[in-house]
């Protein structure tokens, strides 16, 4: 379903090519957490590389919060907007997947070794069905009526979604962030059908100070008076206004102060002195803050930014699966697990990988922990590609492989 | 001007008592940084102890974001919100004010020995002239014609009001945060006529993941429609949702991560599983921020927010008086600085300290920092008073002095 833009010479690292996002409609309701029945689901899709023919090659990634299913390669038809718009992506080619750098012939997720495959998860605004798909109950949009879903919501849909392309088992499944989380609960819900857990800069269950960063982007959300409860869509009103405020409160906890120190100190944007306004932005930290937020606006919906935040607060392995016992939660996997961690990233600190570590060393379960010094923060799951290449090319070689 | 609620042994800890705010006009225009005057200028103030007959005891307390001039003792007329509503100020009683635990007969800054002064700085909105005062050109408050200040400008007219009290010389200035800024700014500003200085959990210039906070903050409420470009004085609304967004930043980023993690972990308010909502607290954490917000927003007027935040950003000893060196910024300085900061200070960390600390000792002038290891953020400034009491009643104490 990709073309190769260029054909390699053998072992060279390159791109999976132009790319068109797919998409499939479940034939089945899912059954969510809430007790609610979601029909229909469509599930926005792209897959790179090739399915073997025992179809054991399948690696599954899952993406965080604003994220789609471009992963890789360039989109046949380039959103204004890309979903590539972290730190230090400006200089990025338009279209390109948010995961580029990992996924490709000879990269990360060797797409010469592997089928890799990548959803928009449920609730999105990218394909997937989400808040602003047409219920067909009423023929327009869910807004608040959409279920409130769950990070295993979206591994239900995942798998149902693998069922209908004929995958029964996933090589590995992986992901950043939300995007981890997604990872980790496969391992739980589906034991017997993952070989393998990829989770970079994730947790088992997001940390107070996280829990508020994101109560507090929802409520910018839901503040902002053109949010409407909700039913903003067929007004000619979107809550622009508090969408941004969230996005900014998003980037600032997906750098670290050291990164912004380097990036952009103290400089002033326009002049070589304050202007003395309260309304213009004055530094170049206020100046970028703001471009994200128009930016964000433009491509994301408000409503999948108030579900997919609401999920990855709810997500707790321990409550969830093990009774308040992280280790009792663990207790079925059969995955093979590498968890990666950044220093600086204090949304998803290393600290929560460790748990998670200890938990499944504790089981006797095989875990692999590696903690990279690198000063993006939590961004570093998208940026320090070259750095987790080598170790996750490693950990997917076939010798690794019981 | 405060009366003893109880006479007190000799060397007991008490406090100053009922205290009532009291007013004083400037005679004369206040010269602002921007080349505007300000008239007519009230300032709001209190004073606790006694002002020896040599006027050599004086000490000015300057307060923070958010905070008024009653900083000790109990208002007379309590406020239905306390100015001291900070993390762990639950219990405290009504009307108490925001460093009582620091002042009084006994405390850090000892009533016994000096006369401590405090207003509330200019731009305030708790009897200071700031943008909710009437704008004498208009008869109708200032709201966004009120000039765009500095921590300068506050100084300055902190100056102008001790003129009237009959003040030359300061024994002390001494604040935290935003507070602290205005004590070095005293001490740089006019350095024949401070003594000491005493800034706690502050900087020389806030780094820009602190200046991005308070862009945040502010676009909170800027982008609220309520707040109406600054004039919604007499419309009826005022811009509480975006205000109630800016106190939630402000809180957690006044906080630690550990202290989160003590106080609410990952507890559930309201039940013992989710409940599967998206409009309604869920967390612990989450209800707190929204009691935080409701509870700000009934005592403080939003464009104070906004101007006293950006006077905070602009706020840079080396760029105002060093031409981009801090060490000739604090060149003419003669006074004893005590610095002290707190090791979970993420906002105002304590490398910041430590640079003015270096550049002080390296021009051969009388600094002392003081780290103290405690969990709480920069609100230990409020939080730790017995910790701080004995380092500032030394630096204070009589053999101290040159």
């Amino acid at each position: 379903m990709s073309q190769p833009a260029t054909t390699l010479p053998a072992g060279a690292v390159g791109s999976v090519g132009v790319v068109e996002t797919q998409y499939l409609d479940l034939p089945r309701p899912v059954k969510l957490d809430c007790g609610r029945e979601l029909h229909p689901v469509r599930v926005a899709y792209e897959t790179y590389g090739t399915l073997s023919p025992q179809r054991d090659n399948v690696i599954l990634v899952c993406h965080a919060l604003s994220g789609d299913a471009h992963a890789a390669g360039l989109a046949k038809a380039p959103e204004e907007e890309s979903a590539r718009d972290g730190f230090g992506a400006e200089g990025s080619a338009k279209g390109l997947g948010w995961w580029d750098g990992m996924i490709g012939p000879g990269k990360a997720f060797d797409t010469d070794r592997f089928f890799v495959v990548s959803t928009n998860l449920l609730g999105g605004c990218r394909g997937t069905t989400g808040p602003s798909s047409i219920n067909p109950e009423t023929g327009r949009p869910y807004g608040p009526d959409f279920p409130v879903i769950t990070v295993s919501d979206m591994v239900r849909t995942q798998r149902a979604f693998l069922d209908e392309l004929g995958i029964e088992r996933l090589a590995a499944v992986a992901g950043g962030s939300l995007g981890g989380m997604q990872a980790l609960e496969w391992s739980v819900l589906y034991p017997d059908q993952v070989d393998a857990v990829v989770a970079i800069a994730s947790t088992h269950a997001l940390h107070p100070q996280g829990v508020a960063w994101n109560a507090i982007a929802r409520e910018a959300i839901m503040r902002d008076p053109a949010w409407q409860g909700g039913r903003y869509h067929g007004t000619g009103r979107t809550p622009d206004g508090g969408m941004g405020v969230a996005r900014m409160v998003g980037h600032i906890t997906y750098l670290s102060a050291p990164a912004l120190e380097q990036k952009f100190a103290r400089r002033l944007q326009f002049a070589d002195d304050i202007r003395h306004t309260i309304t213009e932005p004055e530094f170049e930290v206020e100046n970028y803050l703001r471009h994200q937020a128009a930016s964000f606006v433009k491509r994301f919906d408000a409503n999948t930014y108030l579900y997919t935040s609401r999920a990855l607060t709810y997500f707790d392995l321990a409550r969830q699966h093990g009774g308040g016992s992280l280790t009792r939660a663990l207790e079925n996997v059969t995955a093979r697990t590498l968890l990666i961690a950044f220093t600086s990233d204090w949304l998803y600190p290393p600290s929560a990988s460790e748990e998670i570590e200890r938990a499944l060393r504790s089981l006797g379960k095989p875990v692999e922990l590696q903690v990279i010094d690198a000063p993006y923060g939590h961004d570093c799951f998208l940026l320090e590609e070259a750095r987790q290449t080598p170790i996750i090319r490693r950990f997917l070689s076939p010798g690794e492989a019981r």
